[in-house]
C-alpha cells in the first residue's frame, strides 16, 4: 500500500505551539504514526502545499493507493488544477481520508456536492466519539467511547450526503453531537471523513485516534487496484460477447 | 388518514403519577394531539392490550393506514398471532410509528431482524434532539435542536440496521449520543423510530414531540394505498405483456 | 408548488424530426403535463439556455420550488455563474429533477461529485422500468414494469454516489442494466434523476413516464420551505439557549 | 479465518442430475472453491441439514467467523432453535453469505425482518451481473458483466430491505432485472446475499462465481472478532470514566 500524507503546513510555521506540538509538522505525526501501525511492505510519503504543486504531480498520484488531507488556513491557495487531478484520481480508485477542517477544503467539497458547512466552537471541550457501526472495520479496537479531553467543537447541521456508512457519532460537552466519522464511495474510490485534528489539540499523538486512521487506510485502498477515470462509452449492441472488459 | 394509536395501558394503571400525568392514557394523548394536528378528514382511534386481541383485529387493520405503538412493561405479553398480523399488514403498506421503548417490541424487532437493544439511564437528564436531515418532512417546523428539558436517556450503541434516513440525533447531559429519528422502508410500508417518549416525564405534551409525531404519520403513509402481503410468484416469460400490473 | 421547466431547447430548433414531435419543445411538453396533472394551485412555467442568464435569473430562481432541467447537445454553454447559484438554491432547499442526458449537466455533475458517465447506445430497443421501492410516492400509480417500446440505452455503470433511495432499475433488450430512479438530498434540496427522455422518441407524450415526473416534483418540493444556503457558522457555548432556530 | 458452508444436501439426494453435477454436494463444490481460493491458513468445513442440530452446535458456531448457507426443499425442516442460534451470532459479528434460493430461507428472512418474496421463472435464460458499485471489494476481479449462459430468472420486486451497498444487478433474457449482490449490516454481523446457484445449473463450478463467494466470505469476515450478543444495558452516570470498554 503507498500512501501520501498531505499537509497543509500552514498552522505549523505561524503558531509556535502548533510547531512545538508538532515538530516535524502534522503530516509528518500523521505519517509517522501510519508508517508504524501499517507495518513493513507499505510506503508512505508526505506532501505539502509549499512544494510544488503542491507535491501531488501525477507521478505521485499515479504511485499513490490512499491520500490523506489536512488543510485549514489555506484552502483557497490549493490550485484548482490539482484538486481536479486528485478529483479525476479520487473517481479512479485512489482512496481517500480527510481530516478536521478537510471538510471544507476544495477537494472535499467537490467530491460531496454540498456545502459541507457546519457549526463550530473552539472553547476546548471533552469530546467523545461513539461507535454506531460495530461492524466497520475502521472502528475494528477503537474504544467505545473515544474520548479527546479537549478538543474544537464541530456541530451539526453538517451539509453533506447521507454518508454511505455513518461510523462514529460525536458529542460535546456543550450538547452538540456531530456525524465525525463518514465513509463515501464515489467512483471507484473510497473517502472516510473524520474529523478529530484541531491543531491547537494534541489529537493526532493520540493511540485511538491514529488507530482510526490506520483502519480507515487500510478500508480506502482500492480492492481491485486503481483504474482510469470513469468516461462515457458507446457500447455497441452486445459488446460483451467476446469481451471480459469492465 | 385511519390513525390507530396503540398503547399498552399498563403504567397508567400500575403507577399513580403516570396516570395523572396523562389521565386518558398515553395513547389518549398521542391520539389527542394527532387529531388535533392532522385536522379534519382523517380518522384517529386509539387501541390497548386489554382489548380482545389487543384492539388490532383484521378489521381494524385494514382500516388502518398508519399505526403508532408504545410499549414497555408488557412487550411479552403481546400475542405473537397479532404482531405476525401487524407484520404482514406492515409489508402490505401500513406505516408504523414505533415511539420510545417500543424499541424493543416484538412488533419492531421482527421488522428490524436485530436485538434493538441500547444503552439507558433513567436520571431525568436533559435531551436535545438535532436535526440532521434538514430537508426531511419529518424535520419541518421542528427546532435545531428540539430541547427536552428531562428524559430517560437511550444510548449507542443502538443495535438497528442503518436507518434509511437518519432524521435526528440525539445526545444526553451524560454525553451520551442516541439515533433518535430513524426511516426504515420495510415492504411497502414505512417505519419511523422515535426514542422520545418516557412515561415518567410529560414528553407527549410537548408541542415540538407532538409535530414530530404527526409528521412522521403523514410521511408514513401509503402513498399508494396499501395492497396484499407480498408473496413469490412464478412469472411465465414475457407476462408483462398485456398486463398492468405491479 | 412553483415549477420551473428548463429545457436546452437546441434538438427542436436544429432537428426537424424533434421539433415535429415536440412542436411547442421539450419543455413545453413538461410543463403542460406537470400543469395538467399538479392541476390547479400549482403555478408552472418554462425556462430555456437562449433567453438571457438562461431564463434562471435569481428572482426565478427564489420563487422556485421545484426545477426540472432536460439539457443534451449544449451542456458546455451553460454559463457557470448560473450554475452556482443553481447549486446554491438546491442546497437551500429547491428540489431538482433531472431528465436523461441532463445526467451530464453541469449542475448534476457539480451536486453528485462524480462523473456521472455511463455507457450508452442509440438503437431503439425496448426499455423496462420496474420498480424496486413499491413504497416510494414517486412509484406511486407507476406500472410494474412501465414499458417503453423503443428507447436509448443507459447501462451501468453508471458513475454516480449510491442513491439515497433506488426507485427504479430499467432493463434493455441488449441485456444491460440501468438505475434509472435515483433519489439524492443535498443540503436541503432534493433530487430526483430519471432517465427517461431521448429527444428522438416521443417519450414525454408517455403518460406514465408523466405521472413518474409529476410524482418526483411533488416529492422534491421543499418540506419545510426554501431558506437561505447552508454557512459555517460559530456557535458560543449554549447558544441555543433562549433560541429556536435552525 | 474459519469458515463452514452449509448445505441443506436434499436435491443432491433427490435429483440424479444434481448429484451428478454435484457429486461431492452442492456444499462440496462451494467448500472446495473456498479451500482452494482462500488459501493456506484459512479452515474450510460444512455442515448439513441432516446432521445433529444440522450440524451448526454452538461448538461450530463459536468456531465459525464466516457461514455460507444454501436452501430450497426444506427451509421448514430447519428447526428454529438453530435459526435463532445462527441469527444470535451474526448479531455478535459472525459473517453469513446467504447463496441463490436461501433468500427464503427462516435465517435470511428473520435477519431482513421482509418477506424476501420475488418473481421468478426457471426457463435456463441467459443472466448477466453487472457490477454497480466497482470498488466494493466484493466486486474485485469481477468481469461486467459477469455472463450465466442458462440460470433460473429472479425477478423484482424482491422484498428486502434497501440494502446497504448494492453490488451487482442482474438481468434476464426474458427483461426482468434482480438485486442479485446485496450487503447488509446487522448487529456486528455482516451479510451478503447473492442469488446465483439454482441447483439445476452449474453455477458453483463458474470462476467467477467462486471468485465472488470468496470475495464475499472475506468481506464477511469480522474485522474486529466476534463478541457477545448484544444485550440491553444500564449505563450509570459517567460510566465510561475509568473504562475502556465497547
Amino acid at each position: 500500500m503507498r500512501v501520501t500524507v498531505w499537509g497543509e503546513n500552514v498552522h505549523e510555521h505561524r503558531d509556535r505551539p502548533v510547531r512545538e506540538r508538532y515538530p516535524d509538522g502534522m503530516h509528518g505525526a500523521v505519517a509517522a504514526a501510519l508508517a508504524d501501525r501499517l507495518g513493513p511492505g507499505h510506503h508512505v510519503r508526505t506532501a505539502t502545499l509549499q512544494e510544488p504543486e503542491h507535491g501531488l504531480t501525477a507521478d505521485v498520484l499515479a504511485d499513490t493507493d490512499v491520500l490523506t488531507w489536512w488543510g485549514h488556513a489555506a484552502h483557497d491557495e490549493v490550485d484548482d488544477a490539482v484538486v481536479a487531478r486528485v478529483h479525476d484520481r479520487v473517481l479512479a480508485g485512489m482512496g481517500l481520508v480527510a481530516l478536521h477542517s478537510a471538510h471544507y477544503s476544495k477537494i472535499f467539497r467537490a467530491l460531496m456536492g454540498t456545502s459541507c458547512t457546519l457549526r463550530w466552537r473552539n472553547d476546548g471541550e471533552t469530546e467523545l466519539l461513539w461507535t454506531v457501526d460495530p461492524a466497520h472495520p475502521i472502528a475494528a479496537g477503537v474504544p467505545h467511547p473515544l474520548r479527546l479531553p479537549a478538543h474544537e467543537m464541530y456541530g451539526e447541521h453538517f451539509d453533506i450526503p447521507q454518508p454511505d456508512e455513518l461510523v462514529f457519532i460525536s458529542s460535546f460537552a456543550g450538547g452538540e453531537v456531530f456525524r465525525s466519522g463518514c465513509c463515501f464511495t464515489r467512483g471507484a474510490g473510497r473517502i472516510f471523513y473524520f474529523s478529530p485534528g484541531d491543531q491547537e489539540y494534541p489529537i493526532y499523538h493520540h493511540p485511538d485516534v491514529q488507530r482510526v486512521i490506520a483502519n480507515a487506510v487500510r478500508w480506502a485502498a482500492p480492492a481491485g487496484g486503481t483504474g482510469a477515470a470513469p468516461r462515457n462509452r458507446h457500447a455497441p449492441l452486445h459488446w460483451y460477447d467476446g469481451e471480459a472488459a469492465r
